[in-house]
């Protein structure tokens, strides 16, 4: 049964259809009934007995368009052995959920037709069939698009709604912290004296990018679109500096902000940015490659960093990474973010906007630049 | 007096002067006369009676043409306090020079207008007023495109003939070596095991690169153009493989050479050759960017690499460097390659044409890739 959306608009073209075939047959199938659910959790698999969901209908040429959607409904499913229930709260939107709708070689498998698009989230636990995990605890984890997920106890995180809200541990003490961070500190070497450029500055990333860069004695300077951002970076976080590219010439603003050249530039947005980046490099730069937004729903092959042999000029290096490879050491980042987050030194902001059925509208704001923080969906 | 050159066709168009002004005072007045020149030394700079020189007379755009070169004369100098006076005997040409020619910031300055070209060489010393060089001692240096140089004592550096032929010195025991030597250990930090990709494979670094590659126990693929190279490669130098990108399809070629992925890959060439090889990178892969021959004498801005973004999915680096900054380590390599020159284990390839008239043509030929191994110009 769907509810009503409040922005009908956005749902004509998208294709609904109600799923209890072959998929709730299997997962019937896979749960071993060895314990019968406590009428608790009975109770609130019954209360919600319907999961609506998002499932990837086509591989999108540019931007992701309503009729690349499915949103499908099938009844929610129960945890089997070691795994539980979550009724998921917020989902994240970022920028890589574009590239995992995209077939061909990653990082990770893309994500096929007709299932649940990809997605971090944070939730509520219905019902829990494995140890360490309670029904009531709050979790995270990719629990894709939608409102119930039933996910392996061992691959979500127990998070705790006292010390941060729930959108913060989608944004700053998520994943996007967790690329900042290590992709400042590790990738980037980054260390006091040192100048620091970051681009997609008001993004979920850029904003602790450049906050961690202030914390660790660095100067900050931030590339964003839009008076409001570059404002909000200066005047709310902190930042040293900030670059309009909507208004500015990048290249001569960042010559003036960075007169001893850009000694880490963290690139969110790839095309002209980075190479106007690029361009400005000190002696022996770090170029830390995060993402490139700028480029992912483009349907042309994109256009490379023209500048790179300034990589030569200034004996410097450009490095990708992926934050999955960190996953090892999230507890010591997550420590010390936590510890600047209670002590008022670093701040956080999310962009949260509401409703399952605006999913595939409000994706599309990240890729318009229209968020400032971490874009979040609530959904209950 | 110019003398008859063998391929007078190259010489049409070429402006010729005669210097005998502000320059030769200058050097007169800088002289100190506090010694005599001895009978010998008298005698030698009177045999050498005229100087020939290449100029640069105009940034070319493009490939550089004859009337971008003056070709001058003046007398032979006179060696001050602390320098010597040399006779050139082998001068280097190298792709880099291409890039001296330019206007625009890099990691050297820029030839100016009506200077000598620089460059390179080897030869021998004919009067010295500096301690430690003798007259007869054999030196290399940066003497420019010209017969004889006047250049400080503490420039040069003091190379055995006995050891290794006089080209060798400007090719597998001089910068090309050098910077294959750091290039692929330091920056690329190859290690047993490894795949290491070269492009550019049968010229002066590249040669190097596979060679040491093997050496180290890595598995070394050249990239080259036409049979001829790829020949060399294989048969003579031992690599294990080589794919020639003027009949091959690269991208594929490389797949089917590197199995597992490429760990390093040493680039000389950018280009199409840069985006097939970033395609195929291993986890963790060093790019090394040495140089970007494809590119040079582009009248256009060149295209980046496309693929760049295959460093982020591979956790892999790129990353730039000036063989120059390695100087204090350069005994280092000078020992342990004259180990390998001596054993048998390093072959050097030197292709040597002859006439300092020839000069403007024979630099042409690296950009046409019609040498194989080091390129220099014999002119005594």
């Amino acid at each position: 049964m769907l509810r009503p959306g409040p922005r009908p608009a956005h749902r004509r073209g998208l294709r609904r259809r109600r799923r209890d075939g072959p998929h709730l047959r299997q997962r019937a199938r896979g749960r071993r009934r060895d314990r019968p659910l406590t009428p608790i959790e009975e109770d609130a698999v019954a209360t919600a007995a319907v999961n609506r969901q998002y499932r990837l209908a086509a591989r999108p040429v540019g931007l992701p368009e309503e009729g690349d959607w499915d949103l499908t409904e099938e009844p929610v499913g129960e945890p089997g052995d070691g795994e539980v229930l979550v009724q998921v709260q917020y989902v994240s939107l970022d920028p890589a959920m574009r590239g995992w709708m995209s077939e061909g070689r990653s990082y990770i498998a893309p994500v096929a037709i007709g299932e649940v698009m990809r997605a971090g989230g944070v939730g509520r636990v219905l019902a829990s069939r494995a140890g360490g995990v309670a029904e009531g605890d709050h979790v995270s984890g990719i629990f894709g698009v939608q409102e119930y997920a039933v996910a392996p106890a061992d691959g979500v995180f127990k998070v705790d709604p006292q010390l941060a809200s729930l959108p913060t541990y989608l944004g700053t003490l998520g994943m996007p912290g967790m690329t900042a961070y290590f992709g400042l500190l590790d990738i980037g070497a980054a260390h006091a004296g040192d100048t620091v450029v970051v681009s997609g500055a008001a993004g979920a990333v850029g904003q602790v990018v450049g906050q961690i860069a202030r914390i660790k004695g660095c100067r900050a300077v931030g590339i964003a679109g839009g008076a409001a951002k570059c404002a909000y970076l200066v005047d709310e976080l902190g930042f040293d500096a900030a670059v309009d590219y909507k208004s500015e010439d990048v290249r001569r603003a960042l010559r003036g902000h960075c007169p001893d050249g850009i000694d880490v530039y963290f690139d969110n947005v790839g095309g002209e940015i980075l190479d106007a980046a690029l361009t400005g490099l000190a002696r022996g730069a770090r170029v830390v490659i995060c993402g490139a937004i700028s480029q992912y729903n483009a349907t042309q092959a994109p256009s490379g960093p023209a500048n790179y042999m300034s990589l030569l000029v200034n004996r410097a290096r450009m490095e990708g990474f992926v934050v999955f490879d960190y996953a090892t050491r999230y507890g010591e980042a997550a420590r010390e973010m936590g510890g600047w987050l209670a002590s008022g030194q670093l701040k956080t902001r999310e962009d949260v906007a509401e409703g399952l059925e605006n999913f595939p509208e409000t994706l599309l704001r990240l890729f318009r630049g229209e968020n400032i923080g971490k874009l979040v969906l609530k959904i209950a």
